[in-house]
């Protein structure tokens, strides 16, 4: 079987750091280690990348669509405001799950302005880095009824 | 150990027979049975309500403050606009997550204005009845993690 | 042939008592009167009622759905602004006629917000107490129509 | 008595041709004749007429205001955003029934802004090509009663 | 004389409970007493309730119309985006007072579109519970100008 | 001399007769008659037209370019709205004065979004009938300071 | 104990005069003896002052703070749309009651935006010339509260 | 007679001045004379003013209403967005006539919003220091109609 | 073959005349004699036209409908904010490019407003009369695909 | 003489993959050849890049400057909403025309912000692979009456 | 050479005692000392001025138009929706820095609408006191290049 | 002592080059030679850097909050807008300037809805060239005063 893909957007390389009352004291590779963990209880793999670069989010959604059985994607700032990435995720032939560590609906209104998640096969936030290990049991769920 | 209170909104009593394209063809009975299924295995009771009236939501959620360990809502119709709702929710000293059958963020733009989630704990939408286990994990995770 | 749900909103029990000079000096019950008598010329009965409670006028349109062969819908204060009415009428098997005794469209601003008139079958306002004998002629009228 | 004067605005004269999923399949001309058996019934004549120019219709209604009992006018495309229509119907001594095939407040948004709603007696829309003898009789009610 | 209406929206129940940073640490039953204390320095009786309902909010203003003499209400979230309630307030041959335990025109800027103020004579916010006694004189007194 | 053109809009035919409460009882031949005499004055003849057609509008100021020294026009409902009626004014080589019998700014506010203003030399407005003859003055001096 | 301040914005000094349809027929100089009265129930002197300056009204803000024991504001016209005003009131060690003769909540919209209303400690509105007493009295309140 | 008022808003002190392209070369002075030499052909004193202060503008606006038969003003920077102007221009008996030196509904989008324009009796704008001259036989020729 | 009809909007009678620093110097008619040789390349003849009238346009696009293989319009200022011109052009069997000399997104954003837009086959813009070229050579290969 | 640069923004590798009901089934390949054989008729060579990073276009635009004749960009989702991108085309010395495969302008409202607009020779869109052509032979007309 | 003036806003004069959390501890006499030095540096006076009249701040910008050789400006509550300020300010021959103790972008929305800032040659905030010293070197800079 | 990072965002490498009108004659070269010598007088270091990716600005913000002493960016295009930039600057431990070479506030409305400055220590904008040296002078300031 295909590897379910977790992307990360801008800043999240520095999670754990940068502000930690919001986004929580769990780093990057802890998180990584979580997912690869509940994906592997299905017998799943993992691709799990980072970038600052909206590009590389969008190359990794376009390798995907062929390479990956599912995605689970926490935009990050990224998730607002980019069509660019709303229009990545149309259409995909697979599940995309929209993930975040915080609530952004219980934020700034800036932050509700989320493109993405008009694509987006379902939405999770505001768990922490749980968020990710219930977004990837969402989106293998999704495969396992479709595939 | 406290049950679980999940919360049915406006309409979801004829779930599978509404507009099926949108929602499914689960019934409320059948979800019930999911939840408790879930619950159970982490040891938690449910208590599973439906009403059309938005006094009756509020009623339950000012009763689970006291005897429930944490509320799963899916507000329907209610979750947008109502700000009685939110005010009901808001301080509660137990986690609330939001969930959803659809993805509303990818409906119709007033779908968008839900003041409730500006204080639920977390949001789970999009995976039709499987969003409400996804709730219910989720909940009682963050039970298990503040206990 | 199942009879014509004649569902009435908020402040409708005042109707004749509260504001004349917008509303008329024409009560419910002789409204009610006046569509039973548009009905029965159509060998049609009215299920009548209103209620000052949101949750009630989904519970009759619910029920409507299987016992009744169409709706005629005078939501007043509800008719704006409230999704949880919009949903319950979206995709009703049977015509919904919105009626008001007011234009609103001819009043203040925030009346134009009418989330049901979205999912209704057609509007009919601005004729006093004869909003709702049209507003069963052109109920009736689509019954035959698809009946 | 004096007829009553039913108007239509722009691309009506292709009713039937264009767009007949929205519209329907039956023609102008039947509707014309539809009307003149509805006002008949009430021995009151018809002025059926239709123009693609917004100065035929402001014409019209100037005429209506000491020739006609009453005016049903349809104003498609101009009965959104034209204030001269508007300016034209306010402060008519004879009833204005605004209708429409279609439901406009169930279409896009812009399909709102009618500014000719805001002087009009009362509107009827949603119920085809019935609209027009709805409007008639409501128009032909209130004739009835203030004269 | 006829009793003064106090009348209390959504989760007042919780008053002293919910919130206490914002709403203070007074109970609904104490405010209750300090009503009727007031009141009775002027010998009028107090009906004092409390729904979390909204159809229960308007049958008692239909009810205050005839059988009070003023009505105060603390409309909570219901006081925002409720056109019903407006509608029951408006025309209300009896004084109407609206009354907030904190300034909602100080918090989120959502709390500041309350439909039921354009409708009711006067509001008193910002003073905790004393904002009830001041609603009560100002209540009272314009009882003795107009009785 | 060319003569200046006063350019009457939609409805102006019934001046007098519609709404004599907002625009008074002067007909439009009374004004025709005030323009001569004060155009008079300066030995400038009047071409006096009104037409319920904005391109008999267009039409018109297209003509005066060559053939008047200025224009005075009174677009009524075509005033607001018509980006075409702004185009036409735009980059005229003769002065253009805008008024108004009454003074649109201080009624509703669709009335504000005038686009000939942005086109206009100035506006005059409020005045009644009088405005057209302040307009008259005003353009004329315009007129003879570039001419 | 320090006097409270009574200050009094733009067009009061006309109160009785100007638009006593709305303003009602109560002279300042009448409505300062009255607060004087209420004061002096409770041992407090009146310091009551009127001024069409916004740059008088923030010095005697500025005065207030080390000199009053609460201030009453009735900013008229400069309640709406002044940050000056409004950082004026913000952060003062003294209660501020905001008071208004009619309820500008139910006028034009315009006048809902009021910034100083974001840092008073309570507003009052709608009741006259008793606005003040019981501005007074509430603004007291307030103070022996915290004093 | 009573003189008729014409005030002058901020900056005007520097017309000639500031920004000659915009407003010309004309100073304040000069208009002062125009005005004088426009009204003294019908008889009438002139009281001239010009204030950088808004409350200077509000102050004699409030002496004109006994001491004057008429105010033009030119209010400047304070026409817009200026609520306590508007108050003090509302309800005067005497009329009042705005005028401008250039044409703001032609400039940015901010100068648009004239609150004064709700309330003057008429608009003259656009025609440099004769704008002055129009608005004051404008102004005069109200007074004698209705005086 | 049907001849390609050309239709041009307001003003344009007036092109290489009106404001050519925005529109350029070639004329209509120098556009219309480009457009037929370009069309006859493909033996393809050319109806062109230009009205001032938003009927007339409309009428013509009803006439193409049958009698046209493509239209290509220049609806200058009726392309915005014509929700008649949108509704002829909707459902059209044929193609439809909208062209303008400049272009409309660059300048004021009112120029951006532009229903027919929504039912266009695609829209050439700021080419000058190239557009015009441009224009017939997309809809001919449109018609040549399609056809 | 200098290539024409045509520039390909974010998910256009994936053409005549990605949703092809909206955006056809040519890929990015064939369309390169279309633009080679389009340009080679007037002896211009083709420089043919795409990239999903916005900083890329950025890159080769500001290379375009001294190397290229002129641009032809489809910036797809980065033509909307990027400031970055309106800045680069910003008073480039040759032409840059933007060009769509579908027409966003009928598409969702956030389609229609598209800033690259304000700064581009002239826009192209909804004529599919087609809009390639029909941009390089519109810059490149640009070109040769400039050069 | 001619003095700088460093004009300040409303509240201004109780700077280190006004909400020392956002403005800081220091005092404007301060202020006014660290301006002076920082001028001495370069052989400038410095005119220092508060007030809490927006009419004094624009009668010394028109004084400095000839009597100074720069502004600095702390506008305060001024800055936002004052059109008067930002005429005072436009077209002024000599560089004018608007400054800001806090960096008001970072605060509430409302404090975003600064008018002046349209026309002021740079702005400097968030630097606390420092912001002082820094617009007078910014200013001076300014002179010296065009002086 | 770390060094201070200058960051440069999209089309600053054409600085000099591409409207001079508006950003000047000055190289970025140029200005990183004046960055150094201003910062030399204080012994601190320069890392001066400029990429047209946004990634890249986020990766080099999140290596200054480890190697740097403070931050001057000018992010150019991607200030607006960019909610990835402003989650990089929140919460950064080191001082963070804001800087522009012409001053934003004062062009286009969209330069407005600046996300970076809702997170940045300070602002210092228009003063060309200057404004780099302004900002290093301002962001050691800060360094020294915290460090």
């Amino acid at each position: 079987m295909k590897p379910i893909y977790v992307l990360n957007g801008p800043n999240l390389n520095l999670l754990g750091v940068r502000e930690p009352h919001i986004y929580g004291h769990t780093t990057l590779a802890q998180i990584e280690a979580m997912c690869v963990a509940v994906a592997a209880r299905q017998r799943v793999g993992v691709e799990f990348r980072q970038s600052n670069a909206e590009g590389d989010l969008i190359d990794w959604i376009g390798e995907a669509r062929t390479s990956g059985c599912a995605i689970v994607i926490n935009p990050a700032g990224y998730g607002c405001l980019s069509i660019a990435l709303l229009d990545a995720v149309k259409g995909l032939p697979i599940p995309v799950v929209e993930c975040h560590i915080s609530n952004p609906l219980a934020r700034e209104p800036f932050r509700r302005e989320t493109y993405i998640s008009l694509a987006a096969t379902g939405v999770i936030c505001g768990f922490g880095a749980r968020s990710y290990e219930l977004a990837i049991e969402a989106a293998l769920g999704c495969v396992s009824r479709t595939g």
